[in-house]
């Protein structure tokens, strides 16, 4: 089937539903000129509608199989819903998205559930779910270089996966990239990625939010492009992921999707990526959401618990989650019009929650790091509660690879995070070098689960 | 189409051309009980013939990720190819397989080639290439469980991604592992995949030759299934990646194939999945390959100068591409028979030259473990010599993740691998915390490459 009959188009809407002035994609521009509220990307839903809900369904699948460029990508198989003017030569992709949907059917038996998927956003060339959003904003600025726009670089305030998958996708393009990060604060290791890549990564003497001031003080010349997710183009990206799952589970929706939020602006996307496919017709149904919010960095909890009447930032504390260790989301907003519209709970996981889930999740074959850990806890408590009934299906979102997280894995399995469920705890075991050795350790150890 | 129609089968067979005897595949043995040489896994081409290459590319384009099990995996969705005996029901898989085929077209044009694609295996469940044949294993080891073979445990001796790949996949089936692995030469830090997936990890006080001596006597009684790779189960799935390579640039054969080597299996799945191919007509050619070894574990390349005319082990010394630190390879007569078949060359790669050539990749996007390192190296060395010509075609196989290898990547940038090239070298830099600051040391340091 071929889409080329009809004409897609998208611009830049203020959220704010009172304003609600339009710009154009190629604009550099991050917050709307007339009242400073974020920017959505507006798809033109009339046109998209010219194609029905079967031939989406059929052309996405086709192109989810395809080897071929620029369908490989999980997020450019959905291009009219994504950035449907960008020319596919200028398209930078590193085969984001497509990621598995695991089927922990063990797990899943044992909570008395009828399913339970982990989404593996973070076996991923990166290492998390920000590749899905980022090669539409690298994409765009390369775009935009092509037609003229005189960007010399991009640059984030960041300390760990914006930066480095911005490092990567700028070094495909050979776009400079510039990485903004508070000075004693940051290890190299954590910045390993993006040093690697060539970024030039700047260490400043103050906090991250005065990085992020100085970062925004920096884009406003415009030769320098900002790629911190308060760009909606981001999000654009991120939104396939609720395509994906759909079509994973045989366009069928979930009764719950768990995700874990601190910036808020995964949540934001993965509704906006339901509520197309609903006003599109490819689902009948929105499922319900549970954001999980760590205990420590918690301010949407707090907002929910009174019916969202109210929202205040909130000093977050330290947390193994450490990505999601916010306590001001930039997308609060968009996130609880998500929310309340999802039918959404908010859920909380102390440190020792968290690291529990994401120990017992191991065991069923995965590899969690905190923040699965997070999403993994606050199901465990909607199972224990009753919000999650026997029977229900569930996907949960993993937003960035184990592999990151090693100094958090030896810490549950050295004992270093007190609290924690000893029963989950393993350790290598000394055995002398013979048979006889290893057959008096394994004893009764072994019977099958 | 259904290929219900056909009876596809394969059972083992002893490689030992003056022996050839048969086995069935759910039998618990690992090498020939008459000649002692491993086994090859044999299928029975005429029933695959039944299907023309026509139609096997057409299936296996459309199950490519296929949403629905097992197709979802690049391993199952060429079933047939692999295990035809297997019922679905006992496959246990992880979205193995359709890894990215990354377009390092940047690169490419800085070496003179057509193209220079990297396939990434390592963006996979357990991080490395290991999932693709460990997949098979566990599945096998499922069935037979299920027909009431009375194993118990799958085992394995080994210090890195073998372990984590079957401590993840056995996790997943409920089945217990067991890992040997030498006392005071592995840190938890190496071992943390499989000691979360609940494995039995033991450590014994001898060395590696030491622990392959105690598994194998363990394994001799059956009720424990061996998962080293002397099993040829494994490279039952391995294979598939030289079907995944040619079907992702749209069923050509690229002119060359890179691989790093050590025990030598991968090269030899690699060779077998191409001469399948072949036989059945899906490709009219095969590729060169190029193993790559670490020149401090070469002794492949000792015996390639010597025209394969004899094979020496050797006494391997450290180098940073740890996972092929091998001076006595098991799979080195498979191995030598694929390269001679495939014009093939042994290159090596000093442990600069690994570290410099994995940076140098770095700087177009990738982030390379020191494996895909020595590859490249390799693809660098032969691209000067001129034995990889301008306007070839290269796919090189990435193995294993780069977030594996976090100190190889500081020691890089922090100056700790001795005699690096220093223009490759990455540092983060002390900046004032104002515009003022950053545009200062911006300066006239951006250019668009």
């Amino acid at each position: 089937m071929s889409l080329t009959k009809y004409q897609f188009r998208a611009q830049f809407r203020c959220t704010n539903e009172s304003c609600g002035k339009t710009y154009p994609l190629h604009q550099v521009i991050y917050s709307c000129e007339s009242c400073g509220e974020l920017l959505n990307v507006e798809h033109d839903i009339d046109s998209l509608k010219q194609v029905s809900a079967k031939e989406w369904k059929s052309e996405f699948e086709s192109r989810f199989r395809s080897s071929q460029f620029p369908n490989a990508s999980g997020v450019w198989g959905k291009k009219e819903w994504v950035l449907p003017g960008i020319s596919d030569e200028n398209i930078i992709t590193s085969g984001e998205g497509t990621s598995h949907l695991y089927d922990a059917s063990r797990f899943a038996k044992d909570l008395g559930l009828s399913s339970l998927h982990v989404k593996q956003c973070g076996v991923s060339h990166t290492g998390s779910f920000k590749d899905l959003g980022m090669t539409v904003l690298v994409s765009q600025v390369n775009q935009m270089i092509a037609d003229g726009v005189p960007i010399k670089a991009v640059a984030c305030a960041s300390t760990g996966d914006t930066s480095a998958a911005l490092a990567s996708y700028a070094a495909k393009a050979g776009i400079p990239s510039i990485i903004l990060l508070p000075a004693n604060k940051v290890s190299t290791a954590q910045l390993i990625q993006p040093v690697s890549n060539g970024a030039l990564v700047l260490a400043l003497e103050t906090d991250f939010d005065g990085c992020m001031a100085v970062v925004k003080e920096l884009t406003k010349e415009k030769s320098i492009y900002l790629a911190n997710s308060m760009n909606s183009l981001r999000i654009e990206g991120q939104k396939t992921i609720s395509v994906e799952i759909t079509q994973q589970l045989g366009w069928k929706v979930p009764d719950w999707i768990v995700i874990p939020g601190g910036n808020l602006g995964n949540v934001s996307a993965l509704g906006m990526g339901f509520e197309m496919m609903l006003e599109l017709g490819l689902i009948d149904k929105l499922p319900r959401i549970i954001l999980a919010q760590a205990k420590n960095a918690s301010p949407l909890y707090e907002s929910y618990k009174k019916g969202f009447a109210d929202f205040s930032p909130v000093t977050a504390e330290k947390t193994l989650a450490s990505a999601i260790q916010i306590g001001d989301p930039v997308s609060v907003k968009k996130a609880i019009r998500v929310l309340k519209k999802f039918n959404g709970v908010v859920e909380v996981a102390t440190e020792e929650e968290l690291a529990n889930a994401a120990a017992r999740g191991d065991l069923y074959g995965l590899y969690n790091d905190p923040h699965t850990g997070v999403a993994l806890a606050a199901l465990l408590k909607s199972v224990e509660s009753g919000v999650v009934k026997k029977g229900e299906s569930v996907v949960v979102i993993s937003t960035a690879n184990g592999l990151k997280f090693t100094e958090f894995k030896l810490a549950f399995h050295e004992g270093k995070i007190p609290n924690i469920d000893e029963k989950l705890k393993n350790r290598i075991q000394a055995c002398k070098p013979t048979l006889e050795g290893v057959m008096e350790i394994l004893g009764n150890q072994l019977k099958k689960s």
